[in-house]
């Protein structure tokens, strides 16, 4: 990393006291805590794919990069800990705005995530090239004396849940979005999770990764599917249906979880979290992913997700 | 990570003791040793920048990729345990190789490192984009009970050691380079040792930095340089004197230390590296970088090496 950058990186960023050694030196030094492991994820951004540097704020790009790997430790239920972030910065600037002034708006728009979910920036890389803005950022959290949530444990029987509501993202939300990490830790802190995942490309591309990944099927009902105003407002401007943009639009970065049935319940009974928690369906032996009508009716369910490559 | 890549990825890369959940899942979960902290670096690639895609082998730039990772941990003499490796891959293929046999072709270059030194990969993404071939790793390693080397740490009086030989990397060791994870090991496991760092930029540009960091100076003697056989055959073909070469090129890899002097004296006795350990300075209490010629007259050192942005 440039060494001047490393020197504004080192008076920005504030103490963390999991950070034994953070830039300036040939590697950070990270603290766990006692008896738990790394859970370690990295997503890659790229300028003209996953977002618009021409019409977005850097800020709004830096805390979609930083945000989305935070979803994965979401995912696991991980208490996040720290990222590092590795740019490759075009040479002529962005939007009128040179390399090291787009490094340090890219940073500047994860700290405010990064103080509300207790995440340090321990380390990076900067590199000046003629392509396009390039984020690569690798999130680290530690396990929980619960474990790690996965994809594979879920059961015949369980019930599928969702956080807060789907569809339409693209319409704001997919910048914005808080990673679900707070409310992945209350629920595996109070509840026993048999598995989860976070909606990173849309319920129907990520639910028969769950259940593929469990070895079994699942049932989601048209009528329970939590709809975002976001996804009604999205199907007035395509012209397709509010299920379909919550069934098939991508980023949403809820999670989805299986809980075991009388679990769920007690879920939701005790309404646990701020930003909702709802019963879309559950996990059947047979394989395959159905949806079904308010008369009961069950058709496959397509896969209509975005696939990030 | 596109799912079929996941599928190769997860067929092809051996188990790791360590490893308890690998690529697959939202996240990776990795052990660490009772008591020990994760030791965290990245960096980034770019083809054009660092490597050139169409004069080197895809294995070869996988290599170095992870290979100047691994160099930072051997520079905190952390043990290395996990790589993290994200991917934007350029839509039309690199060299006639499409997207998805490049990074194959990157990660099967990785491989024989990892096997060296028990690394796994543990995670990542890949991206198909317009613009160039760029590599970021992250590099996971876990402190020691003699805790991380730092370059913060070099006293005046100290020696000041390396290992290897320096100079001429460009003409092969910069892409074949094995990092001396193994040999900081063996040393912080014998040896007290107060500072260290990986030589990345070159001797002149990297010295400055660990004295600049233990508030010292430093006076290297020019005749204890040890060069490498490629110092003199880049000097035959630039015009300029093997000296220039070991002092100024960069992409050595080799480590540089500050250690107590008798402590220093006992390393050169025991010899206990394979690749060499020479004695090339002292630390100083004195601010500013000396070069020492053969009659004992100091002159200031001028940084000349190659900064990484």
């Amino acid at each position: 990393m440039e060494l001047e950058f490393v020197r504004w990186l080192t008076k920005r960023l504030p103490p963390h006291p999991r950070l034994r050694i953070g830039p300036g030196d040939d590697a950070a030094l990270l603290e766990l805590a006692a008896g738990e492991g790394v859970v370690v994820t990295a997503d890659l951004l790229i300028d003209g794919v996953h977002f618009l540097a021409s019409e977005t704020a850097l800020e709004r790009i830096g805390h979609k990069c930083l945000a989305v790997n935070l979803s994965d430790l979401a995912a696991m239920a991980a208490r996040p800990l720290a990222a590092v972030v590795s740019l490759a910065l075009p040479r002529d600037g962005v939007s009128g705005i040179g390399p090291r002034e787009t490094a340090a708006q890219l940073i500047e728009g994860m700290l405010p995530l990064c103080e509300r979910l207790e995440v340090c920036i321990a380390g990076g890389d900067t590199n000046v090239h003629a392509g396009p803005l390039v984020v690569a950022v690798t999130a680290l959290g530690e396990s929980t004396p619960h474990g790690v949530l996965r994809r594979d444990g879920a059961k015949p029987g369980d019930a599928l849940l969702v956080t807060g509501s789907l569809g339409g993202s693209l319409l704001g939300k997919h910048l914005d979005f808080t990673p679900r990490c707070e409310e992945a830790l209350r629920l595996a802190d109070s509840y026993t999770l048999h598995a989860g995942m976070d909606l990173s490309d849309g319920l129907s591309m990520d639910l028969p990764r769950l259940a593929a990944a469990s070895g079994v099927g699942a049932v989601v009902e048209a009528a329970a599917i939590p709809m975002s105003d976001d996804a009604h407002e999205a199907a007035a401007r395509s012209g397709r249906t509010p299920i379909d943009h919550a069934l098939g639009d991508g980023e949403d970065f809820e999670l989805l979880l299986a809980v075991v049935a009388d679990e769920a319940e007690r879920m939701l009974a005790e309404a646990p979290l701020a930003c909702g928690l709802t019963r879309i369906g559950e996990v059947v032996a047979e394989r395959g992913i159905f949806l079904q009508g308010a008369e009961g009716k069950r058709t496959p369910l397509e896969a209509a997700g975005y696939e990030h490559r």
